[in-house]
């Protein structure tokens, strides 16, 4: 399964309906290699014993299939079991491999992961954020956007005030990077709270950028494209408010619609 | 610096140019904790301290700036020494996190790790490439997105034949995903020939995914996005052709040219 349809509400034009939208399905899926798990990874269900053979082969642990005895695909997980011919060492492919330490083997018990690392919810309430901002973020973000400008090939990370003061923005190639860039920035500078600030992204929203957002402390996250089944689960549990396909004229709120107030 | 002035070809209306162009950098930054690696990430080099502070918050390895005794930044590397207070296990931060197998620290160990890694030249020269065909992938790409279409939130990776058949398309909300998967069914199908077809994906192109189509001798990629420098790199050095920017009416050829049918 690739999506899921849940409902959601929908600012257009200065007004707000309850629609429902299709989401991507995000999940972990562990890659295990002779009983080893040595690989999670957050992808969208689907292939999956595919997804796990491409990626071996790509990191050189498989070179063809006759390097392949079995493959099992359970639910978020594959296991491979490698021909007998095929030298195969887990502890130093494990390594050499990601495993992102909040991915857990199911949504349910990556959030919880997260909750483990004293993430913990953030106030239900505080002050309430301007619909008619949320529209204007993706023209501010842009503004600040020198090296896209010139590239095309670069992603941003706008943290703005709740009165649409533009605090850091920071680029990279890396969606990841040019967040962890601004909470660098902000960690840096004590004067700031990010309890009263929004966070604007130029791309899709995943579990990775909510995560990371959640750890600042960061309440109200915004982005120019669609967040994935995962972004939009993590938002829900940590009283996150979470807006996607930020456009001039409307957004989609996905969850904690209560901040937000009436146009 | 963030960006870089290069030479590129660009296809317009059935017409070649030869035009100058900027390209967003991509280079790894390898972040220690104590004097210990522990992660490497593929980033945009500008704020590196400023990188390394937001991932080490993020990962829960500092919780503010009174757990940093100094951060020092020297080309492609950042050192941060903790305060005494703060406990730390190397070892067990390493085996959670990131370090592709094919990182080096610079660019250019990192495209030696690649030729280490048995990846041979793909031959310089094969069947030509329609331009009209280049023009008209990311139509027929987005044909098959039926995932993408519903969501707006997924990734897809097309493989095609030389004369534009498509043989594999799959979508996943992370690309390196989408494309494992299209390596993976095509691994599986001991009939194809990769070294005749033509690698079309719906974003950027990262060092990730130029690395996963060189190991499958995937020898043309292009893409509806931006290339990144190290992408453009791998391309040049092991004799791919690169396309970026895929619209309706034209194109840009990073590196490869040669392979291209004139129009």
């Amino acid at each position: 399964m690739q999506s899921i349809n849940i409902f959601i509400e929908r600012a257009d034009n200065g007004s707000l309906e309850r629609i429902d939208d299709d989401v991507a399905i995000e999940e972990p899926l562990e890659i295990r290699v002779n009983g080893a798990p040595i690989a999670i990874t957050m992808r969208t269900p689907d292939h999956d014993e595919e997804l796990a053979l491409g990626w071996l082969f790509c990191e050189g642990i498989i070179r063809s299939m006759d390097d392949v005895a079995s493959a099992e695909v359970s639910s978020n997980r594959v296991d491979i079991l490698l021909a007998p011919h095929r030298d195969f060492k887990a502890a130093s492919a494990m390594q050499r491999h990601v495993t992102n330490s909040s991915c857990g083997l199911c949504s349910k018990s990556s959030l919880d992961a997260l909750a483990l690392r004293d993430c913990a919810l953030l106030p239900a309430y505080g002050p309430p954020v301007d619909p008619a901002l949320v529209q204007d973020l993706p023209r501010r973000l842009r503004l600040g956007q020198s090296a896209f400008n010139r590239t095309g090939g670069l992603h941003a990370a706008g943290l703005f005030s709740n009165d649409g003061e533009l605090l850091y923005l920071r680029e990279d190639v890396g969606r990841h990077n040019a967040l962890d860039k601004v909470i660098g920035a902000s960690l840096s500078n004590s004067e700031q709270n990010e309890e009263e600030s929004i966070l604007m992204l130029s791309g899709r929203v995943s579990y990775e950028l909510m995560q990371k957002a959640l750890m600042a402390s960061i309440p109200v996250v915004a982005a120019v494209g669609a967040p994935s089944s995962l972004a939009i689960a993590i938002a829900e549990r940590f009283n996150m408010t979470l807006f996607g396909f930020v456009r001039s004229d409307g957004f989609n709120i996905y969850t904690g619609a209560h901040r937000i107030e009436r146009f």
